[in-house]
């Protein structure tokens, strides 16, 4: 098992991949209003300044902040009132010194007016004249012509995934169109001649095919467009073509291969075939996981994930996630939503590997709780049950109870 | 503005809300491989035990334990090999006193054995001979059947929203169609006379139409279909006639109401109008967010957002998500990825209220540090600049730097 000589930390592994992955997908425009979790592909500016006018934030009278400035409760300062601001309209009158115009909280401020005094702080006397019982300076009580957004500003950088507040400030904007990056196409192989389809009853020896299924849920997860491609036997020609068409038609291609070393070591050759620069990364130090292999051909990226689903689906979302973010662009990935957690019970775990515990959560005054979930064999029904996965640090030789940790929610 | 004298909080307003709330979309039976996110609308049991016969957990040798009971290193037992399991096959021999089969994992354990010793710690010494190096007790080395899953037993429970896992473990059992609770359809309307739609250009006091699409985003993002019924002047007949049709067609109505008392009034009138028991809850005590009105019309629930898009959208997090939960029946909510960051600078808060302000997050060595963002009046735009939003729980009076707090992530 010479590829077990070499195992990489997953950080340093998905590092030595990304890094030489330069294929991005195109980009296509689209509605906002379709855009959510979607990439952009360049950065959007502003078309206009926002508020694009002088705007009462209060609902008031409009002054020159000079006018103001010897008002008291106990001696108030009397302004003739010219006229009421219409809503929705820009008032076509200007504010002089000595003037004053009622305006209420949206207006536009009329020409000559700097400031707002909250209706609070007036007492209107009559039909053509209001008391100001307090001084405002200027720039009070409205909110300037591009004080929240500049004309040409960056409003969504490039490659940042659109979540719900940036659909709502491109619409504020009136940007009802964005470019984006096409969903990356993700080829999915499963091997191993013991493999069948879900519909079909296995013979002893035999096992159904989960890995095609987990893995296109984690694809679509991650804003990739899964193609299933079926189940390859353990023939090399057969996994060669079958490669070679999956990489033609896919800007990605995943494999879950066979568990014997012999089937890996053919999954890497067949990589190794078909071009440049093939294999960059065979053996990861995680638990599950080990036997995950990275590599690039033609541009695009191959992940070589291990047949055990659980290693699978674990190595899914430490690699191909990713992946399909950097094919897509993104520049600018939120923080993930790891939990912190306190230990329920000692973990053991071996020094200089990460370990991915199943662990059921718990809420307690002091934050949350993981118990470990412990399994024999099938540990996909104990993933099933679990909550998320406790990580267990490389640097670690385990984890004590009541240690707090880190949980990685499956979403 | 008679509805903040009884402001509820959240907890208790969304606690009233959805214990009235008995409706529950109709079930539908779809493909696993298309049903990640959805719901399970019946416990799903397993059709066979798993595995469905006793397996080898490794390489080795088929025994009877008792048979190996006096075996050490230096003084190993003989046995007569017999035979070698077929992969794939059910062995057609029996394993008798004094004997031991060849056997791989995942092979079938032959009848008559009851453990199988570790290839390691046997030494072949001819066809037909093996030395067994250490004992096994019974049950070792082989997994029994049903050990990992009974037949019959609950691999998902009903209520369960189906995660890659889930998806897995249901492929497993050959499971390829599962019973899913229909995505509930959610009518959402924006009212208001100074509201547009974003793709004209607005007149002075007029804003475009945000808090459709945020909500749509949301709706979307959790399980529901969004269905826009667009904007609605501030007219009690055309509020009550768009309000019933939506009421019709769909599971559930959100409308993002007008900002002023005197609008939103009429929204509960127009609610109470339609049917019982109308509104449940006029007003919740957070920031923003305090003009919610959440009711029920005839089974359906309505939520009547804040029109501050801003307050529009957390409050549909904190309302119409799980909502949305209810009508499709999820019953095993997973944790939320809820951060727990320290923050940088200190807050102000009035006691009573829950105040949700947006940050940005930084990694350091010891967790995350949550750097609040201060924003004057188009908050859309820091939103989107946000990581998410920090909590100030109602108890407290603001946050002291370095404080440690919940901070919710937009997905």
């Amino acid at each position: 098992m010479a590829e077990f000589l070499n195992l990489l930390p997953p950080e340093e592994a998905r590092h030595r991949w990304l890094q030489a992955l330069e294929h991005h997908t195109a980009a296509e425009r689209i509605a906002t209003a379709q855009a959510l979790h979607r990439i952009t592909a360049e950065a959007v500016l502003s078309p206009h300044p926002v508020p694009p006018f002088n705007r009462a934030e209060v609902d008031g009278y409009a002054v020159r902040a000079s006018d103001t400035y010897a008002a008291s409760e106990g001696l108030p300062v009397y302004l003739h009132v010219i006229a009421e601001v219409p809503m929705g309209k820009a008032p076509l009158f200007q504010v002089l010194p000595g003037q004053a115009a009622l305006i209420h909280t949206g207006g536009m401020v009329p020409m000559g007016a700097n400031a707002v005094v909250m209706v609070e702080h007036t007492q209107r006397i009559s039909e053509s004249e209001v008391e100001i019982l307090r001084p405002v300076s200027v720039g009070e009580g409205l909110i300037l012509a591009g004080e929240d957004m500049e004309k040409g500003q960056v409003v969504v950088p490039a490659g940042t995934r659109l979540r719900a507040p940036e659909i709502g400030a491109l619409m504020a904007l009136g940007i009802t169109e964005v470019r984006v990056a096409r969903k990356p196409l993700v080829g999915i192989l499963s091997t191993g001649d013991e493999v069948i389809p879900p519909e079909q009853k296995p013979e002893p020896g035999q096992v159904r095919d989960v890995n095609s299924y987990t893995t296109a849920a984690v694809v679509q997860q991650c804003g990739g467009e899964p193609l299933r491609y079926g189940i390859v036997p353990d023939d090399r020609e057969a996994l060669q073509r079958r490669l070679r068409d999956a990489l033609d038609a896919c800007d990605m291609v995943v494999i879950t291969a066979g568990s014997s070393a012999s089937v890996r070591d053919m999954t890497a050759e067949v990589i190794n075939s078909l071009g440049a620069p093939g294999v960059l990364v065979h053996g990861v130090n995680t638990k599950p996981g080990r036997p995950t292999i990275l590599g690039i051909v033609n541009g695009k990226p191959i992940a070589g994930l291990p047949g055990n689903p659980v290693s699978a689906l674990i190595n899914a979302w430490l690699f191909v996630k990713p992946a399909i973010e950097q094919l897509q662009g993104l520049d600018h990935p939120r923080p993930t939503p790891l939990l912190r957690a306190r230990l329920r019970t000692n973990l053991a775990s071996e020094a200089g590997r990460e370990d991915w515990w199943p662990v059921r959560l718990h809420r307690t005054e002091d934050g949350w709780e993981a118990e470990p979930l412990h399994y024999k064999s099938n540990l996909i029904f104990k993933l099933a049950e679990a909550d998320g996965l406790l990580k267990v640090p490389a640097d670690a030789t385990g984890l004590e109870a009541g240690a707090l940790a880190e949980v990685m929610l499956w979403e």
